[in-house]
């Protein structure tokens, strides 16, 4: 990973924002500026008046003294008496502006940052400021992904004959977890989905203890973390003989799916690959089940920038990566979903997630 | 769950800390106040004027709306077509102040609540305003608590077999969560922590991909969540003959627990829980590697209030739920940690953690 170039880059993004310092508070802007992957810390970096120059620091508490030493590049570690937030504002003293994250910051942090200074120090709140670093990925961290993906892939393979009518959707869930940590991985990259029978109508269903019926839909949404970068795969199985109605629901969903996927390369926007998979389902008249966006960044985290949704303006650029998910959800009756992970290239986009979108029935 | 009393309470609150609107935008809390587990939406609170009066409204988006209507309790459900944020502070339109959640609510979050409002709607961050109603739990949280830990106390149990020389950290912990899914558990309720040989002297060493050594201490810390409780155990084995030293440095720390244990009941400061085990550790001369706080409240979340941290006014009470960790931690050489969890009672307290805490030898 390239932590020389990740902190000139943060540098200058605080050059154009015109910010003379910076909080950072969220662990994974944290990780991805100097690979520590503790739980507490703050990273704090003083511009200076040189192009490009400045200083960072990173405050942790005494549990971390060692890991941190061991993992940040590039950056003086400080070992914090009390909170690390008070001493990297006491190291930040006579600094103004000094940048903050607004998603991440909460007002009690802000409060704490600011207690007792006099003058109160100007605090900057700063959008996605180091999230818009990390949506575009370098090669290594692609690579990383794919292996992910990869990973994910080769369980869900693994995993089928295990779906069976009967068994609790959370003892399935079980066995794709377990061979999940014995593949490697450090954990799944959210709680699983698993939801089957009519329960595949709701889009965030989480695997339950009830017993997978003998027909309909499972809807299997999971992903993986494989050295700290995330996957994410959905598909939709079928139990039993599809019904003409289900067989179709399938076939649009996998359309819609294609149709946004052939949108992605560079400079085109976000919202275009939303429209294009909205589009298909408008036409074959599944449009008002389709109850979410189209996709989102994934890398350190889950979901990251940029959104895929309705109208965003974000052009994707090459280096990103993405998922492309849409779905169908009527209640009551059933849902599909389909999920690929897609990185963007120079030319177009390369669809990491090698398993099959062909209907699976079992 | 006795939902119409936690929301008499916090209506209670509300009129305590003289705001006329809330908003709850921390799941946890949510998931408190009125059953919905999903993961996204905003609870949101109106005061009428007759004494402990007030109107509660749910929003959620698309995705939650068939789960939201079949968890939540005892509040209306409303269904944002944008943002539930937005949806909610429509819905609280001319309503002055509104309490908001300090810790929680990020500066974004604010901003985006007070986005084209004119006048600029106030509002008013309190501090652990859910959270301290959560803090003290009903009989039938502490039943599901207890039985998150005697589910632990088990798995733990059934787990020693597989600690053995040679085989990765995180391979036992792939068995131990496996086991946990099988028995029922949602999931962990943190990233297993398992450090062995000199790794054992990091407070927070997640079980990595090296191998467990053939003699030194092993630290296992970890929980599970059953019906959405959480539980914390950590106990210390021993690979080998311990010697002289290590022995010591044991001994150390179970005296320390048991004296701070000792300590817990109603009216008792979470300060002297934590300076008992302090003072313990200070004479047998292990004092200056006891580098965290004694415990911390668990429930919903893993770490809640009370902190039983240095000089924490916070008087115990019957109904809290605590864990008791002191430890140990020598840089390069090895730690020791043991964990209960301890719940408040009239009389004292109860350990609610079954397992031994003599040192086990493998």
């Amino acid at each position: 990973m390239d932590y020389p170039r990740r902190q000139a880059a943060l540098r200058h993004a605080m050059q154009l924002c015109r910010t003379s310092g910076l909080l950072v508070t969220h662990l994974a802007n944290i990780r991805y500026l100097c690979g520590f992957t503790g739980s507490a810390g703050v990273l704090a970096c003083k511009r200076e008046h040189s192009p490009g120059g400045g200083k960072l620091a990173f405050f942790t508490d005494g549990r971390y003294a060692e890991q941190a030493r061991e993992e940040v590049q590039g950056v003086r570690v400080c070992i914090a008496k009390g909170s690390a937030l008070a001493a990297a504002m006491s190291w930040l003293d006579g600094v103004s502006p000094i940048g903050v994250e607004a998603e991440h910051m909460s007002l009690a942090q802000r409060e704490a940052a600011a207690a007792g200074k006099r003058p109160r120090p100007r605090l900057k709140p700063l959008a996605g400021f180091v999230e818009r670093l990390r949506m575009v990925k370098e090669e290594e961290e692609v690579e990383q992904i794919e292996a992910a993906v990869v990973l994910a892939s080769s369980l869900f393979e693994g995993l089928l004959p295990s779906i069976l009518p009967g068994v609790a959707e959370s003892r399935v869930a079980a066995e794709l977890e377990y061979a999940a940590r014995r593949a490697g991985a450090q954990g799944m990259s959210f709680e699983t989905i698993l939801a089957a029978g009519a329960r595949s109508s709701l889009p965030h269903g989480r695997a339950s203890s009830q017993p997978i019926p003998n027909k309909g839909f499972v809807v299997l949404d999971f992903g993986v973390i494989l050295s700290g970068y995330c996957s994410d795969m959905t598909r939709t199985l079928y139990l039993g003989k599809p019904t003409p109605r289900a067989l179709g629901m399938y076939e649009a969903v996998r359309e819609a799916q294609q149709a946004a996927v052939q949108e992605v390369r560079p400079g085109v926007l976000a919202g275009q690959v939303d429209a294009a998979a909205r589009r298909v389902l408008q036409r074959s008249g599944w449009g008002r089940y389709f109850t979410h966006s189209t996709g989102h960044g994934v890398g350190l985290e889950i979901h990251e920038p940029p959104r895929l949704g309705r109208g965003e303006k974000e052009p994707l650029q090459a280096g990103m990566v993405i998922t492309v998910e849409p779905g169908v959800y009527v209640p009551g009756e059933g849902g599909v979903r389909i999920e690929d992970m897609v990185a963007v290239t120079t030319e177009g986009c390369r669809v990491l997630t090698p398993t099959t979108k062909e209907l699976i029935t079992l």
